[in-house]
């Protein structure tokens, strides 16, 4: 490394970590990888408890630079706080600032070494409730990397497309309300374990004219029924040789992102800003449904999470300010 | 049998196959079940093509009716007339009575018998076009029912709920419009391939209060996001303790036939009798639905496939009428 780390941040989730050493501003100075998320664990000699499993992961991922750098602090956020985590952090209700996440961190005491602070998950209270877990540093980033900029407006909307695509409306840097939407995971669901699956071709290349007709049903009057109804023509379409195998999975694409935003569009404020912040083919799809129902281009990021985890560390006085 | 039969009639489906030996008037005087439907066929020596795989699972079934009666005509209604059935029976347009289906059934001709006669399906033509196989052989089934009864309105709405819930508009005896929901389907899709079914106690004894709850969130502003935003709440209820595994399955099943019945509302007129016709747990929620979303409640019915091959028998001169 170029210089000292100043944090040691970590994106824990379902599927992978990503270990981040962070110099002064959130610079990523280092990163690495592992396959062991939370729901892929190793086992084996010496590994009889969870913790210990998460400790070994640690280490084998980032043993030389808690070896070479034992005072510098250390941060996570994601599934690594949930039930099935290293240990669970509650989730902090709204609304929520970095500050406020910063205060309610989950303090995991290592034998040996510096604790790791957890960073709480949203949630919204009420009759349907909803919760978030990771994608808070990931608005902490997004709203960051715009403060970084001089751009960061009173109010926008954060979007994060993915397998459960969340919502959310800041305030004054605050999250006030945020809304979940488990399209990713419905059209996978759809797409390998319903009937719509037989006929299509799965791994074809993206078709955007199938995609932007899948939109036009969902947000027009031939998505009235809903989206139970219009996937169906995903079939019919095929049956009655108008939609090719090939250019299915992108229809179905268009039909649930398009309900998903006409859904969504009439609790968009006039006006008000629009970012996107996920992988970046994923985020092209989302803005191409909000222009088609009139919102203005989002702004697109990607990568915010050591920003937000930086962020979070340093309003829990983790580290240095100048 | 009581007495010959004047029809032989075939309810063939992806799962399974019925049989049924009709007598005058559509009585049924012998049925039959194979678990041999269009997607489960056996192989073995001698079935060298599908016609014969389909004529032996008719013969294993049907023989000695056959043998017995080889002169009585046969007809068949289901996934037996799709491309992956036994001969693709084309589909019929729209408006359709029993009446036009008698007179384009599909003949498979078999060698030392009588030809079977396979009914078609139903295609509703448009931008976005919606087919039917077997449903239309359903309905023609609860308007005979009706009308034996003298019951027969001028025009109903046929709901049939099951995997894929269909919802038939009936004029003056004729289909003039179907909807088609894959709820049941997105249903199993989602409770064993999605997370929500790592939390549901599948199996569990039928929950009312919590079907009931689906459907009022689903029917309500809180059901405002649609269903790709509702489904996400089996899961934050349960993290929040407000709703327990065992209830989950059922508070998922309202909140997706809820979600469907809110769509289907504002096109059915005011005052349009229902009828529901399938698996009478499954009627009985839509039932509640409907009435919860302020409808009439539905006459249910069941098991009127064998009526309905009667009455297209009878219409295409297969059976004499007295």
């Amino acid at each position: 490394m170029r210089e000292d780390p100043a944090l040691l941040a970590l994106d824990w989730g379902t599927s992978s970590l990503r270990a981040y050493a962070l110099g002064e501003g959130g610079v990523v100075l280092d990163t690495r990888r592992s396959e062991h998320g939370v729901m892929n664990l190793p086992t084996g000699p010496g590994i009889d408890t969870p913790s210990a499993a998460f400790e070994a992961v640690l280490q084998g991922l980032c043993g030389d630079w808690l070896a070479a750098h034992p005072h510098t602090p250390m941060i996570a956020c994601g599934m690594v706080g949930s039930a099935q985590g290293w240990r669970e952090a509650r989730y902090q209700p709204l609304p929520a600032r970095a500050s406020e996440l910063a205060t309610a961190l989950t303090v995991i005491e290592r034998p040996g070494g510096q604790p790791l602070h957890v960073v709480p998950g949203l949630l919204q209270a009420g009759e349907l409730p909803n919760v978030m877990r990771g994608e808070e540093t990931q608005i902490a980033g997004v709203l960051q990397s715009l403060a970084d900029e001089g751009r960061l407006p009173e109010r926008l909307l954060v979007g994060l497309p993915g397998t459960h695509t969340k919502w959310a409306w800041v305030e004054d840097g605050a999250v006030v309300r945020f809304e979940t939407f488990m399209t990713g995971e419905v059209y996978a669901a759809l797409s390998q374990h319903t009937i719509l699956g037989r006929t299509m071709v799965l791994g074809s290349p993206h078709d955007e004219s199938a995609f932007g007709r899948g939109l036009r049903v969902a947000q027009s009057e031939l998505g009235a029924m809903g989206v139970l109804s219009t996937v169906f023509s995903v079939r019919t379409l095929g049956l009655t040789r108008q939609l090719a195998g090939e250019a299915q999975p992108d229809y179905l694409s268009g039909l649930l992102i398009g309900h998903e935003v006409a859904a969504l569009a009439p609790v968009v404020g006039a006006g008000l800003p629009v970012v996107l912040c996920g992988e970046a083919v994923l985020c092209l799809r989302y803005a191409t449904a909000l222009e088609a129902r009139g919102l203005p281009p989002p702004d697109i990021r990607a990568g915010v999470t050591p920003l937000g985890l930086w962020r979070i560390g340093q309003a829990a006085g983790l580290v240095r300010t100048h």
